[in-house]
């Protein structure tokens, strides 16, 4: 199976997950889960969740059991668009080529559903005990740590705080790898530990995972220079128009485009002591350097 | 011990419990940092974490193995401020005598701090498995669902919306009980699973949550039209001002006290199982019809 058939698979089984555990559109406040819904059904390549099932399934571990992480890997990532989205933060209109959820819905739902998509994670996650040695919190505790002060958030803050400054080698790190890499990271982890990997196999996805989250968030800064706003679904050059700090805007064109491929190597050597059955995973590698949305 | 010593005592340990478990304020992005500890060193009345600690100590089990959820519950309840405060919901300037979050930190910090709190409190519970007969996630399920989109976060959700709409009792309901009531019943029986209650007790307590939620926002709605400014530390009559949908608006001052007092003894009567060790829980429901600000 190649990678674009196996996504495509995995992908129509995470659609129908993230349906079945948000709330009903019917249930009060219906507009707020209006508001949840339509961030949830924009699309988008559901990448953490994919990664997520793949490295359950490169242990040898039951993929079901990985399923509520990915669907709560997915809210958590949606609920970061929305608020990075929101006129006091990026400020974007468009998503996924739709309006952002605050233009459609109006601000105040927009920070509430996020909040709510968030919470949901939280409350999915917490059904899944992890399998021994893991404390059976683990899950909670690593998605928690992925995204709080020290994760995510604190990517987004430094991230905000750092445009129009000029590009700097150590604090774009920090960026890229909070606001993105941890997420990306956590999602193998997630998978990892909810099919009851062992030390070496974690350890293996963990370093998968890094080498990933800074490819694609590599992959990500070349696609905003290079990019027409119909594939990417959003506006192109919007980082430079910004001044964001990017690898692009650092390095160059051609030295991301050579460190993202680095990086891919680099992943799938990381894989080697898991054998054919992280074969999905080494596809998902070569996907997340050459995709072009 | 009389109610207000006895809060003196929780209280202080609540104290050292939220500032020792916040991110030190020197980590990285230290500004993201300094609004958290901003938010939470803005005092308050400590509630939901002592009804916690006293729910626990009600059912005899090992107050400590409350902390954790003391402390996860106050965080929670300070992104729930935060985000409430913000332009695009109620557009606050003064909470608890000082400026809100976003007047001081700017609006982008203050979602960022509410995200990251919130965060943060689930990943404190994470680390504290539910003893048998609970499921180890209990707690994080437990306050997920009293925080999320059929919670807290629903209920702020309906009162926004609710604003300038005629008074209506089924509505008023609904938002009170969502968006103060949940957490204050979860306060409670937080307490009580971490602490190994059994069923007769948790329901106990359950019983005695519900009745003082209520309690709390009637007694929310009477302060904000009879108390000072100094008292409150926040504006009065904004409720009014806002034609926000409140007790008093619909039901007048005298019936809004007198169905305060009822809930007060209907809390307490739901506490005689539990006996002498429920003392200080009795004292609290007093204390929340009682207080001044």
């Amino acid at each position: 199976m190649d990678v674009q058939t196996y996504l495509a698979v995995l992908r129509a089984e995470i659609e129908a997950a993230l349906d079945a555990y948000l709330p009903p559109a019917a249930a009060r406040p219906a507009r707020l889960h209006a508001a949840m819904r339509y961030s949830i059904e924009s699309g988008g390549k559901r990448l953490r969740p994919v990664l997520c099932l793949a490295s359950a399934e490169a242990v040898g571990g039951p993929c079901d059991r990985a399923m509520l992480p990915a669907v709560a890997l997915e809210y958590l990532h949606t609920y970061t668009l929305i608020h990075d989205d929101l006129p006091a933060m990026d400020n974007d209109d468009l998503r996924r080529g739709r309006p952002t959820v605050h233009k459609v819905f109006g601000e105040a739902s927009a920070i509430l559903a996020g909040d709510a998509l968030l919470t949901l994670a939280f409350e999915l996650l917490a059904r899944v005990a992890a399998p021994p040695p893991y404390p059976p919190g683990q899950l909670v505790a690593e998605l928690a740590a992925a995204a709080g002060s020290r994760g995510i958030v604190g990517g987004q803050f430094e991230d905000l705080a750092a445009e129009g400054r000029a590009p700097e080698a150590e604090l774009l790190a920090y960026i890229h790898s909070h606001k993105t890499g941890q997420l990306i990271r956590a999602a193998c982890r997630l998978g990892a530990i909810a099919a009851g990997a062992d030390a070496a196999q974690l350890a293996s996805l963990t370093a998968y995972g890094e080498h990933i989250g800074l490819a694609f968030q590599i992959a990500d800064d070349v696609l905003n220079v290079i990019s027409s706003p119909t594939e990417l679904g959003k506006a192109v050059g919007s980082d430079a128009a910004r001044k964001k700090m990017t690898y692009v805007a650092l390095y160059g064109l051609e030295a991301s485009r050579a460190k993202a491929r680095t990086l891919m190597t680099a992943a799938q050597a990381a894989l080697t002591e898991l054998g054919p059955r992280a074969k999905p995973l080494r596809g998902l590698a070569e996907y997340i350097v050459a995709r072009n949305s």
